[in-house]
């Protein structure tokens, strides 16, 4: 199961009523947190998701809205008493950001590990987590991510029976683990099905329609995908910043076949974003204009 | 007359109810703020005090509590037009810790201007405002500041008439300035009674009671100082951490002889301060368990 928190709906700027984009994801009492602006880990404290648990911060950009708040986060983490690294995977010059914001976070009682991502597209994994990244189309250098978990395929009794396997053995196949026995290896691919349709939450914020975007997204049970203006007549603003409308994220929704879509990154300039949540999904029929904190869980 | 909001009431790290020490003051029209730390730009939306018309930032000293905000606030100045400069004053090293926070904040539309303190006293003008600086004793270098508004002396009719200076000429005088008549200079001081009481509010935050505090703070119409910690049992606390109690904070007033303190700083295991507005009150009676956004006026 992944836990997962939207902890802010708004962009550019911190504002009294709407935190910065970011999102949490929980899974087996670890978080992965992507993004972290001023005030990101006020969110975490509301959301319930635990500061300490925060194992890896992925970073889209160098913009202060998705990252000024991570030297206050970082303190607040060593005040949980963690002593585990923090792995921090951002663009190029990731190491030298974090090394120049904690200037104000000299002494952590844990490692910050950064990882730069040199390639267009890039997977890391993280225990059973794998993390895909994409390179976005922005006034900067800026990355989509993935967050996918992978599902194996059924476990085949009688494949297990037909070769000879002692059902002893079956849990190790299952857990992904080879057994060897009586100068034979098995491997789990022996005695499992095709592989099944696993979880994947995919979160593109800040950047323009780019060509690869709905393949990256392609399949995402939660597509968190940014919809800066939802008024035409901010196309201009949103081609000039280098933002969606909120049609252009619907469009890629679609093309990507999500199964939802929520929007994000809201532009400081509009002010009740619900208001065109039919408008949004008329375009694309699974469309949320989430709240801050807005959560949910995908299950196998 | 001196508008006053204190921002925040809380020390270590932003809270869900409680944002961080600092405070706005407004003289007309233009702004000086002391502290930013992480989500105060926040709170100056929500004050109503103007982002742009923020003039001078002091610093008291360069803990993430104080000024991880900074960047931040500082392209938040510049989103609302400012172009002209914004004046940081702190301690030894502003200029670098500025430099490297900024690194996220690259081009600003407006000049920052680092003034780097030097002496365990200093005085600053900024227009009619005078603002003091104290070395306080803390676990880092950390200033104290007050911010003072002079009164010169009431105008003596009797003393112009006596001189013989025309009645046109009077309004100069007032204004502090010199009139030059008939090969003589007048000045305003030949024409006003003795200075009055001006207005005085003192900022004392992170800092263990030192001696010239009681004389830094002296006669002010309000002293907002940390008081850290409530209960005796945590003494050994302020004690490591170089912070003060409730009771500490109320001595340094009484000796000041204050108007108003407001306590402030207060640590996020002191869930609720105000259960302690009785127990302070008995120590100083002026004392005030202030709120987030808390706002007082000081007029002649």
């Amino acid at each position: 199961m992944l836990d997962i928190c939207l902890l802010g709906t708004g962009g550019t700027m911190p504002m009294p009523d709407r935190a910065l984009t970011s999102l949490i994801v929980r899974y087996k009492g670890k978080n992965i947190l992507i993004d972290c602006g001023e005030g990101t880990q006020i969110m975490v404290r509301k959301s319930g998701f635990s500061l300490k648990k925060i194992d890896t911060i992925l970073i889209t950009h160098f913009h202060a809205d998705h990252i000024a708040g991570l030297p206050g986060l970082l303190l607040s983490i060593g005040k949980s008493e963690r002593t585990e690294p923090v792995k921090i995977i951002g663009g190029k010059g990731i190491k030298e950001v974090v090394k120049s914001l904690c200037i104000i976070a000299p002494e952590l009682p844990f490692e910050t590990k950064c990882v730069e991502i040199e390639n267009k597209h890039e997977v890391f994994h993280m225990g059973e987590l794998r993390i895909e990244s994409l390179l976005l189309k922005h006034s900067m250098t800026c990355y989509g991510y993935s967050i996918n978990l992978d599902r194996q395929g059924k476990f085949q009794p009688q494949k297990a029976l037909s070769l000879g396997i002692p059902q002893r053995y079956w849990g190790t196949l299952q857990k992904g683990e080879n057994v060897e026995l009586n100068n034979n290896t098995y491997t789990p691919d022996m005695v499992l099905g095709e592989p099944r349709k696993g979880l994947k939450v995919t979160y593109c914020t800040d950047t323009r329609p780019c060509e690869c975007l709905a393949e990256f997204a392609k399949n995402s049970d939660l597509f968190v995908c940014e919809g800066m203006y939802a008024e035409e007549d901010k196309f201009e603003k949103a081609l000039a910043n280098k933002h969606m409308m909120f049609r252009e994220a619907a469009e890629i929704a679609n093309a990507a076949d999500v199964k939802e879509l929520w929007l994000t990154h809201f532009s400081p300039s509009l002010n009740n974003p619900e208001d065109y949540a039919d408008f949004a999904c008329e375009l694309f029929e699974h469309t949320l204009i989430p709240s801050d904190l807005q959560k949910t869980e995908l299950n196998f």
